[in-house]
């Protein structure tokens, strides 16, 4: 089942493309637009976008009702900065998002609702949604855009499939490099701690084994890889 | 000790004037600019960082070179999109926010860098960095930009602060000894390249940008404290 990304009467053309690229950054796909102020299509959507909505990355469909728009819909979310006298749970983008993935795993449908530019979703709008979505900024200077709350939204959402599967992140890295082994840590610092003492640099002598422990502890600390330990050798041979 | 986002010679004023926004919605203050292509300030910056940069909410610093610019910081992340054969730990946002506001805790100060919009961070400014920020995107469409990568990030180190402060990531021992900052690793890093040179140690040619950015990636990676920096440099020149 998809999350929906619904804009409501949206008026700058240009925010609906940047919504669209936003989502496709994130795997999202069903964009839905309640009453565009421009009409639809819309040229000037195109090229904030990114090519998302060229290239076949978003399916959007228009309605004239919000009603219309959530129809389908198993739990609907209205983003709004403002502080709102209806009595609605009030969830931020994260709790937000896995909760919508969970809602997914279920077989049930999101949508998340953004309000026009300039006035954002009104009492009626916000009426149609089951819960509320405040973005936590700092309270002396709040300003997020449409496109800013659409992509913070659409990250938090492909973040939460990751959390759920545990570690969905691509955490690459010299992680994947062999780790050198214990022995070849100890082969190197011992020709290291040997061209040390020929030079004699372990002195005074009641501070050598401190400072070998120490000499030591600084190489076994590195998570070396066996490339490193080579690289190492390589540059010890060369000074010395 | 303030996080400072670092924009790498930035072409539109435009999208500084987007990161200043994202930064203040976000509570940072730091923005530091190193070789602005239009220089600096820059009217273009202005209307769309929506009075973060008019109203006082963002300190702005320029800076010629990057070296200069985190010379001193004590933690270095370089954002990137693309796969590099650096060996350098790979974070998502989110451990890179936390792991920023838990060093903030602990008197260290942490820079984000951000490269070129056409070009992104190239190899020599990656090489300055402790480790790599990399965003979580669709496959199939990745085309986050500037403004939306400083956005996300500001994000996750706004809602780092507010994270439980129990979850402490494991630091381990040398945690307490005080850490060295960018400027004492890369003093020490070109006085080994300097005595590996006049070695003859980075042949052949075509090959010694490569070498020089393995090696500093090598030690990059350390975590290095200020005495174990003094110690390399005492091992170096004895050796040599």
């Amino acid at each position: 089942m998809p999350t929906h990304f619904i804009l409501v009467r949206p008026q700058m053309g240009e925010n609906i493309g940047f919504c669209a690229r936003a989502m496709a950054n994130f795997g999202l796909r069903s964009l839905r637009i309640v009453a565009p102020r421009d009409g639809w299509p819309n040229e000037a959507a195109n090229r904030p976008s990114a090519g998302a909505l060229q290239d076949g990355h978003i399916d959007v469909q228009v309605f004239d009702t919000l009603e219309a728009a959530v129809a389908d819909c198993h739990y609907v979310y209205a983003t709004t900065a403002r502080e709102r006298a209806l009595a609605k749970p009030v969830n931020g983008p994260r709790e937000a998002a896995q909760a919508s993935f969970q809602r997914q795993g279920r077989g049930l449908s999101t949508a998340i609702l953004f309000g026009p530019e300039r006035s954002g979703l009104s009492g009626d709008d916000i009426a149609l949604a089951n819960a509320i979505i405040t973005f936590p900024v700092n309270p002396e200077f709040s300003s997020l855009n449409l496109g800013q709350a659409a992509l913070l939204m659409a990250y938090e959402l492909y973040q939460a499939q990751g959390d759920d599967e545990g570690e969905l992140l691509p955490f690459v890295g010299h992680q994947d490099a062999p780790p050198a082994n214990s022995q070849m840590i100890q082969h190197f610092l011992a020709d290291l701690q040997a061209r040390l003492d020929a030079r004699g640099y372990f002195t005074p002598a009641e501070r050598a084994d401190v400072m070998k422990q120490n000499l030591q502890a600084l190489f076994m600390r590195m998570d070396l890889t066996e490339q490193d330990v080579k690289s190492l050798f390589a540059v010890v041979k060369m000074l010395g």
